[in-house]
């Protein structure tokens, strides 16, 4: 039987490049449309269509409005997400998300770090928060200070692999830079949530990047709700 | 804009009878297949396949034996469910799907009743269980028994609408034979679980009936799985 | 060994009585306090207290208001209460309390059912609403006939056990008041999510007094989070 | 008002140490007992009991052995957890924990690193797993390379400090053996599943570590259950 084998660092076909291309989200597949929505609302009337109508969209907004989300609950998203372990730690506290991730343990090529396209700084007033106040050449040394950290930390790694160190202890030297893949599938009410506080003042600017490319990716699939909800 | 208007007591195309033709499961959708299983197992490994092979069958019977079922919760499906109120009741215990219900609040009309096809005695040594021990006339006679109680509930119901109770006061009188209908997405995992427990010695009859009505609506979609498991 | 048994139709020690005397909540344990939420939303920071302060009140405040929710998890609570079937089955869609419920699989004796102490009419103008225009009259007689439509459906659910059909098939001539009892155990982010819900206009009036009687049982236990809540 | 500031890498007084001191598991509140596993059972059966009996424990056995584990999701345990990054992110797949944690967006004082104090050898037939055939001396050259590497991730995570990048991004260059410190609950039902998975043979000895303190905390609150299920 033939079998093509992908590789887990390349995106699918429908996907949003993040992170000056460092990063991505793939868009994997997708059960129910607005159409559903309707309907698994509808039940509780005990009617169906099979096209949305102007009502439809009225009754969409309505139920949008007044957090009645249960019948987005019956759309779901499976995407495949290439982002830092930082970024992985902040996604995987949302547990009404389904995760499979790369591991470690098991794999010790294809490894790749973050470099911050664009470096922070510290707010003064906001223990929390970053600014985008530094000057391009405080930025240029920046990265390039992450960058070497970054590949010395590879170096360590493959010199305690060399020394036959098991991978899920050598791991442990590799900075939180590294890049990781992780299959992830979520209904649209848990999905809305997550947006809502991601694409957010308050989230981490890497982060904010990774909730705006799921916007971009799913906003065709549901233009209506998209919409509604500001995306 | 057209508009067809189905109704919620009827089943959709692909779906199965159950309980002499009284309740049906039909299956409105359905993301992923087998080989989003094995991918989303080896995104572990850093592989993805298009097709899978006779190692990819391993690997899943590898997954289920031990419990490592994580990769299934990218399998989705969305089922309607046409039952008795108090099948509802035992279904909505789990918790990891998710539900939209017809409402008795929001709608009086197409209100129908359960009677038994089968009638089972009270086993004498299992306070839980029941037995296939009735006469056919002594279950004739308790059908006629249960009918008529169904019927006299709904008169009593149309009784306490005419005078003017609400909706969701009046519903009270209505026996727990009640049919229901419901909207339920879950994901491949969890309806594992399900159909452990569900289709077993120790589950109410009726419910055993949807259990294994759901296990052939899956089956053709998931062959080897259906295979590794009993199904 | 001694073995004091209770009877699960009677309440607790510390309870609220609803339902004109026919229902229940009790309050069987707690986990947690104000200081623990503190404590739990300052461990971002690193920092514990033994007791709260005034600014400790103000970082409730803010956590309460901007819906950072996650250090209410850690404050736990225990339930048991008794209610009609119709209320149980609105509690039971919320999916994140986990529930004991007594089974009438299991028993067929203490079976007492509701009837309504206030009757309510349908609303001309909202399909799911009721309102409070009946006479006393009209009440009285709607009262009569509830009580009527429960008192018969227990006779036939006897007569079906007398001629030996299992108990879990003859309850289902029994009515949708009949009462049932259930442990329920929720943290207080859930909780607060379900008391917004349920102690609300567009709620059902016998779900609306259970809401409130759980406020009631923990004002005394949270009275900061009480007053930023308006509980 | 007085406030004890307490530091939170400091354990409370009921724990246990583990990694050679480096990290520990505290038990910081509990809820429920196994009379309330009993009782929340018998709710089924209409019966309650202040004390359990021989009976009782026969009772607790046939529900574990049988995965009817409802009657555990009752007792609840909080535990502050101090652990490497790397446990961290296994621990928080399980996602029906309540967690709150200690954030590098806030603080960047207290870091501390892991050093393993028994480094292992990679398994040659098993990709995952690790083995305990390093030489001593082995062992201590690896120790010292793993030390180097993390005091040189701090010397580098400084210097962008010093530099005025924002600590969300310089924590980047931070290894993933920092310590991290997290507050979790959970009920005994989700724990006791956690349990049978990380102290398994397919587990890291790390997690393996953490999971054998959590049962010698919560053994003496719960004898006849450790007994069951041979904690």
């Amino acid at each position: 039987m033939s079998e093509t084998v992908l590789n887990v660092n390349a995106p699918p076909k429908d996907h949003v490049m993040v992170l000056d291309g460092q990063g991505w989200v793939g868009l994997v597949s997708m059960m129910g449309s607005e159409t559903t929505i309707v309907n698994a609302a509808r039940v509780s009337f005990g009617k169906f269509v099979s096209e949305i109508s102007e009502r439809d969209i009225i009754l969409m907004k309505y139920l949008l409005e007044n957090r009645h989300t249960s019948p987005l609950e019956h759309v779901v998203f499976s995407f495949i997400v290439h982002c830092p372990l930082f970024v992985r730690s902040q996604w995987h506290r949302h547990r009404t998300w389904s995760y499979n991730e790369i591991s470690r343990r098991y794999t010790e090529t294809d490894i790749e770090f973050y470099v911050p396209p664009m470096v922070r700084s510290q707010s003064e007033n906001n223990r929390q928060a970053s600014e985008d106040t530094m000057s391009k050449e405080a930025q240029n040394e920046a990265r390039e200070m992450i960058r070497k950290a970054n590949e010395q930390s590879l170096k360590e790694y493959e010199a305690l692999l060399t020394k036959g160190v098991c991978r899920e202890q050598a791991r442990g030297v590799l900075t939180q830079n590294v890049m990781t893949t992780f299959w992830a599938t979520v209904d649209l009410h848990n999905l809305a949530h997550f947006l809502e506080i991601r694409d957010h003042a308050g989230a981490q600017w890497e982060m904010v990047q990774y909730a705006r490319a799921i916007k971009q990716l799913i906003k065709p699939k549901l233009p209506h709700v998209a919409e509604i909800m500001h995306w």
